[in-house]
């Protein structure tokens, strides 16, 4: 018998009930204080001895008696006789004894003959430090459940604590299971899958203030899981184990736990997220994280995070919002809450928001996003254009400088990217990856500074211009030549069904792996079929598409596909053979606005710099002899 | 000769001159990955694999050939054979060979026979992640100059990437320099500074990504100086001298820096940091700090702290701002940019911010403050109530919940601060030292949730009311008792002078150190001088004016005064005796609103709680016996 439900608790519901349920019994131990910068205080703590200890100068300058300088002033100044009636001394030496005010020394005239001239009188106890002016013994210095930063340190040491009492960090076992799960530095092989997700647990756990351990990995068997669990659970305070914890039929994750302890939940209502475990063994929390790196991570934000946060007694810290306008129509199903990655950009003017994939798996959706929609569960989603907030996260300080590329993708693009971070740090470009199409569209529509574009039209004769000409109607756009590129024939190695021409893909029958429609190289495909006199019908796979060049070479090389059209980079990075076509046009769309712009102005720099174009065409497969220029329609 | 000119240049200038000036080279070094959080990528990474390397079921289910189920309706359910027609396959595992869909396992009905039913058909490569759907071999996953967070350890890890290049942290050396200068842990002897600085700026620069080091300390020697500069100039890429950066007699570093190096610039236009050295030595930045801790800290942050980010091509975190209403009055020098660190509060609906003292000695300040109020060189200041822009200290989402207590201080309000947070993390409670009369002051204006008022009247015999009625007119407010404590004479151990009464003090003519005006112990020794007949002109040292208890304990036990008055806590707290006088009572006065709101109620919860009312107590000289209780006017 298969279990396939899942209860769909509300996240913060399911919270409240896993916070009720369980407790971190709190550790502490003495530590040194310079080494306690972001541990978090057991109890209050008060300055042992004041600071200064004595009472010190405040100033460089000379001690003096107050009462024997009231006489001084500009009309007759005053002789003070060294030692007697003046030292001097500088900024924290003690008040030598008998001695009750510091003149600074920009208010002395020395005299060869060692008096000291001032022309106005000391006042008592000016520019003195008085004993215990920075910390007084007894004087609280920071409270208990507080995160020690550098100036508490100072502060504690300004007060004689040299060593202080903090909350031990919760130690927590991160269990990988599953027989598929091998080390990231294993060999991979198919159906093996390489356990990242342990190290980037590890990480969240440690910038929270846990201590976290990774053990061993444990295979799909009741048996060893139980074992783990008891083990984990006797030398931790919390144990996560990641994955088995949905309903498949060997997901033992949840059978294991309720055996041995209790599950609060199983499911609760969040896409990505939803098979997440709550429970206890032994009064100690157990965690199942789903096994999908996205779910994973959000779900241990969501539950392990705001565990160890209270175990400090801390403040759960909440990301900066921004309301943002929506580039793009983002659905969502009533009765979850979904959580959508976004990139934000500021383009004329306003921050525009697009969604990135939702895929649970696609980790680098994480990697690429500047913020997280959250959709509530009564929502049916929200319409383009529309102000929504954004938890970000990163900076706004660092969106206002977001520059986004849409449309067609090409490697140059993540090139420029680095070069533009060495160049100023405030700068980073995301890319969304369009097709040529969706470039030109997200220009017309202001949701991008720049689109890749490469699209040939034979009745013209001319790249690009006869497409933007017929999509938008603005006047004020520019494009910019970035790199001629070869397409060609990504085939597997030695290119055994011996691919050449289109004719030779349509008479070998071989799958063909197909771009999205829209893409610049899926229309360079289908005038290849016209001009060959073919039809989409006698390619096998025409309707099978992929989103990238890469992804293309990567269903030749997976063996699911015997040929594609892309360029070389792609077919190198899978050391794949490459049959060349035709060497097409790469421009950038952009506006006049964005063109004259300063924010603009490193990007031309960098490509038309002659040591970055080497780069490029290292590569292979590139031409940069047209680099930054101008591209004006074909008469 | 002393030299006592620095030199003036605003601070922005200065950093842009240095910046001019000095580079730090780049290092580098592969790490493995899953140890490289925080650390900074050194180039563009892009995927070695792709994840997943092969075509994978997206869900729990069943694999199916897709054209086969083409048929299947809600009419005509389709029963198709276990191996031939249908394998079961959970999420993450590999296609089989020959399938090319999924169906999810709540779609399916599986017969007794092993058959499984359905009803609707499967679309070509439903349900499957194809490869490189997460991450694809030649992808980009993070550009150079990224500060790696735990989910791009993930991405690298998924596409192939087990070890990095990463950029190595710069090496700063920190010298800490000074004859006066001890290690925190040795013992203080007069003229003898704790070297706390050493340990917070290492803390600073930890948090920044350097890898800081502190060097043996060194005696205000120039020979030893100029060593120990080259000393640390041949080890590291940055070098710290704190301090000695002055223009005092002892103050050798900006001749010994001159002398090996250059001197870009010694002395900056602000309020405190002025005496900041940055220079050079064999082209590596040495900066000379100021003694003053605040000073140093500030000017570290100014000028180190952007030579490490930009050495990393990382943009500077900004603080946030958040506009705030002034509760007092801030004053500035012009042609100096001040920097005054503020406590915010959020009462009746608006953010007030109150400076704190502006002693470039006082750790403790950075330690109470929330905020940051910059005042630039062409201000002389700001009004009461204007508003002004706060860079913040603290999260505005903690300064929500800051409780804001002023008037006299009580050393409850600080185990009350602990046993707040310990109850609810969100809640602070911050105090400042303003006396009696300034807390009643500090309500009326709606400046603090709470003040601690102890002042009697003794025409009316009553405590509080009084005051409170001549000082204000508002009609909504409450009078809270928090303790009966016990007023004494705090004199040295054995009590030499044998002060019993004030009597005995006018007396023996022994140094008296006083409380400030306002102050209710400065009332109640007022009280006492007219009750015995006595003027304050009787009284030695009757002018010398303390903020706090401790401070007047801290100064009997410096042998600078023989006498104050004050609570028994703080003699204890300096090992002094103590002459017990009279029990008075102290109260907390506040709002109406506040008293009925939702925020006081821990407050009443805490200080009725005979738990914390026996450590109350234990200390010695308190009474709760009415601590919650509603204070009447007496009639």
């Amino acid at each position: 018998m298969r279990k396939i439900y899942l209860s769909n608790l509300p996240r913060l519901e399911a919270l409240k009930k896993f916070l009720a349920e369980v407790e971190l019994p709190h550790h502490t131990e003495n530590i040194a204080t310079g080494k306690a910068l972001d541990r978090v205080t057991a109890e209050a703590v008060f300055a042992r001895y004041s600071m200064p200890g004595y009472h010190a100068a405040a100033m460089d300058g000379i001690a003096v008696v107050a009462e024997q300088t009231f006489s001084a002033s500009d009309q007759s100044p005053l002789q003070l006789e060294p030692e007697h009636n003046y030292r001097n001394i500088n900024t924290g030496e003690p008040l030598p004894s008998g001695f009750d005010a510091v003149i600074k020394v920009e208010e002395v005239h020395f005299n060869t003959d060692g008096k000291a001239e001032i022309i106005a009188p000391a006042t008592p106890w000016q520019h003195i430090r008085a004993v215990g002016e920075d910390v007084v013994a007894g004087e609280l210095i920071v409270p208990g459940r507080h995160r020690l930063r550098p100036q508490d340190l100072g502060a504690l040491l300004a007060g004689g604590i040299t060593e202080i009492e903090i909350l031990q960090a919760p130690r927590v076992a991160i269990i990988p299971s599953g027989s598929e799960i091998i080390d990231p530095g294993e060999e991979r092989k198919k159906g093996s899958i390489p356990d990242f997700n342990s190290t980037v647990i590890f990480s969240y756990l440690k910038q929270w203030g846990a201590d976290p351990e990774i053990k061993s990995r444990v295979p799909d068997d009741p048996d060893r899981i139980r074992k783990a669990l008891l083990e984990a659970i006797n030398e931790f305070d919390v144990v996560i184990i990641n994955a088995g914890s949905s309903a498949g039929d060997k997901d033992y994750t949840f059978a294991a736990i309720e055996e041995l302890g209790e599950v609060f939940l199983h499911g609760v209502a969040t896409r990505p997220g939803k098979p997440t475990i709550l429970g206890q063994i032994r009064k100690k929390p157990v965690i199942g994280l789903p096994g999908y790196p996205v779910s994973a991570y959000m779900s241990l934000e969501w539950f392990t995070r705001p565990l160890i946060y209270r175990y400090f007694g801390l403040p759960l810290p909440e990301r900066q919002k921004m309301p943002v306008t929506l580039g793009r129509r983002v659905v969502s199903e009533l009765g979850v809450e979904e959580f959508v990655r976004m990139t934000i950009g500021y383009i004329d003017g306003r921050f525009i928001a697009n969604p990135l994939t939702r895929g649970a798996g696609v980790t680098m959706s994480l990697v690429r996003a500047d913020g997280l929609l959250v959709i509530p569960a009564n929502s049916l989603g929200y319409e383009q254009d529309q102000m929504v907030d954004i938890e970000l996260y990163r900076p706004d300080y660092e969106l206002n400088h977001n520059l986004m590329a849409a449309g067609s993708h090409d490697l140059i693009l993540d090139l420029l990217a680095t070069s533009l971070k060495e160049r100023d740090p405030y700068l980073s470009l995301s890319s969304a990856h369009l097709g040529s199409m969706g470039g030109i569209a997200a220009i017309g529509k202001r949701q991008a500074h720049l689109a890749g574009v490469h699209l040939f039209d034979p009745d013209k004769n001319d790249y690009n211009w006869p497409y933007i000409d017929k999509m938008l109607t603005l006047k004020d756009l520019r494009l910019v030549n970035l790199a001629y590129r070869m397409q060609g024939w990504i085939v597997p190695t030695g290119n055994p069904d011996n691919i050449k021409t289109i004719d030779d893909l349509a008479k070998s029958g071989v799958s063909f792996i197909n771009r999205q429609k829209g893409a610049g190289t899926r229309i360079l495909f289908d005038h290849l079929l016209r001009e060959a006199g073919l039809s989409p019908d006698q390619i096998y796979g025409y309707e099978r598409e992929e989103f990238t060049h890469l992804n293309v070479a990567a269903s030749v090389a997976a063996g699911t596909a015997r040929a594609g059209l892309g360029i070389l980079p792609a077919a190198k990075a899978f050391d794949l053979d490459f049959v060349p076509l035709a060497e097409e046009r790469y421009d950038l769309l952009m506006s006049n606005s964005f063109y004259s712009s300063k924010e603009a102005e490193p990007i031309f720099e960098i490509i038309t710099d002659p040591a970055f174009q080497k780069k490029v065409e290292d590569m292979g497969g590139y031409s940069m002899r047209d680099a930054g220029k101008l591209m004006s329609r074909k008469e």
